[in-house]
């Protein structure tokens, strides 16, 4: 497939990649990285190409996901990573929002620097173990007690996997606190347009001439092209071979592996 | 209102009563009869009209409901309470279900004669504090592990008031798995049909003989109308100005409350 019509190569000034089932598959003691990946960010870096990581992570703050990263042996930058909660403050102090934070509490720092008191809206984050009845209940009700509610969703995933098993991802209880206040909630991260402009803007690259690689067809790969992307599914990570015959989305190209895109691309340059 | 065309209260066999809202309002130290309304149920037993209570009370057994009723004067006895509790029970025996329970803990003895091993399906009630992440998270997992995930969801109201303040009901968790499962519950409870039919069976009389009396537009008037009954709406309890002018269902007569409902019931027998 990648071998057809690499028109899709050409032109390119920068790469968007997601990160889990991109760059590293998650797992015990943080994960590891899929093969030829760390050599593929290598490369990007010594092409001259620009390059942003586009990511839905929230459980952690930028600075601890890049230390993550680094381990791994990415060489990667706290500015080279857009995540929804730089992209909510951002929203939050452009629209004079005073949230409520229902997060991760490893999430929490990225919102010092955000005015808290007296909410008006309610920022929701994959919270894991801040998911308790009574927090659920205060989001709840501080909601339902504004003339106009407003929640924002920091994604909508819908479960994903830990070692320990499944757990339900933000995404459910979005639809939880959505339907208690008959409202919809703002989501900020993937798919969302707004936040591939906002990834595109740090990455410094219009959207012709960048090309976003991910392993979700949907929320990677149909996000991007909704902004005017190019956009490569790679077949990793949570990749299923039933997405090559998806009824939406369909990607400019399919690759291997990340360490394959960028061959293809540096060899159009 | 109730005094025009009182043609809805005549050949009545049985009336089918929504509790909360209806004989008491809830509140501290188990709630306060409604004005006329324990000598109103008094007035239709000793008329020798046939009554059943029909709630959606998950919180606490039929017994210990019934307890609380009587503690404030209803001289009603167990099996004059149709819940949704022993309707799932008898859900679950039809269809040869092992339930996983995530309910109030005053609710588990309802269930103790239903084999619970090996769950094939998951019955949701208001499970209040039992509402935490692991607990979630688990029966997420049972039901995303189903070859056809069946979730039993013992009523679907969005939030409720306590005396320390608003609470999240069963239908925003019921929601949460939903989305997470992408499947749809089965709503064991008012407003569906099936319901008001055990319920009806219960009460010995067919729907064109039984009126149903609630505070609830559409769990309790629309439900009941959609299975033949006729239904009034009290202008107790949750009742809201606004529903006289509802979009979707007309009772079939408004009444201050279930005394006046009496007073014209019986003048027409």
């Amino acid at each position: 497939m990648a071998e057809r019509g690499r028109g899709w190569a050409r032109a390119v000034r920068g790469l968007l990649l997601d990160v889990s089932g991109v760059l590293y598959d998650s797992g015990a003691g943080g994960g590891v990285p899929i093969a030829g990946s760390v050599e593929a960010v290598r490369r990007i870096k010594a092409s001259g190409l620009k390059l942003q990581l586009c990511t839905n992570e929230t459980q952690a703050t930028r600075e601890s996901f890049v230390r993550k990263l680094r381990a791994l042996g990415f060489d990667i930058s706290v500015s080279q990573v857009t995540a929804p909660a730089p992209a909510a403050c951002h929203l939050l102090r452009e629209r004079g929002l005073r949230p409520h934070l229902l997060v991760h509490h490893d999430l929490v720092p990225e919102f010092a620097e955000i005015d808290k008191t007296n909410p008006n809206c309610v920022v929701l984050g994959d919270a894991a173990e801040n998911f308790t009845y009574a927090n659920l209940n205060e989001a709840f009700r501080l909601l339902i007690g504004m003339e106009k509610p407003v929640l924002i969703s920091l994604g909508k995933g819908r479960y994903y996997k830990e070692t320990d098993g499944l757990k339900l991802d933000v995404g459910a209880y979005m639809k939880a606190l959505e339907y208690a206040c008959d409202i919809q909630a703002e989501v900020v991260g993937k798919p969302s347009k707004r936040f591939f402009e906002s990834a595109l803007a740090e990455l410094g690259v219009p959207p012709e001439q960048a090309i976003m690689i991910g392993d979700d067809i949907v929320n990677d790969v149909g996000g991007a092209q909704q902004c005017g992307m190019r956009a490569l599914q790679v077949r990793t990570g949570k990749f299923r071979p039933s997405d090559e015959n998806h009824p939406e989305v369909k990607p400019d190209a399919y690759v291997n592996n990340l360490a394959e895109a960028v061959d293809i691309i540096l060899q159009e340059m």
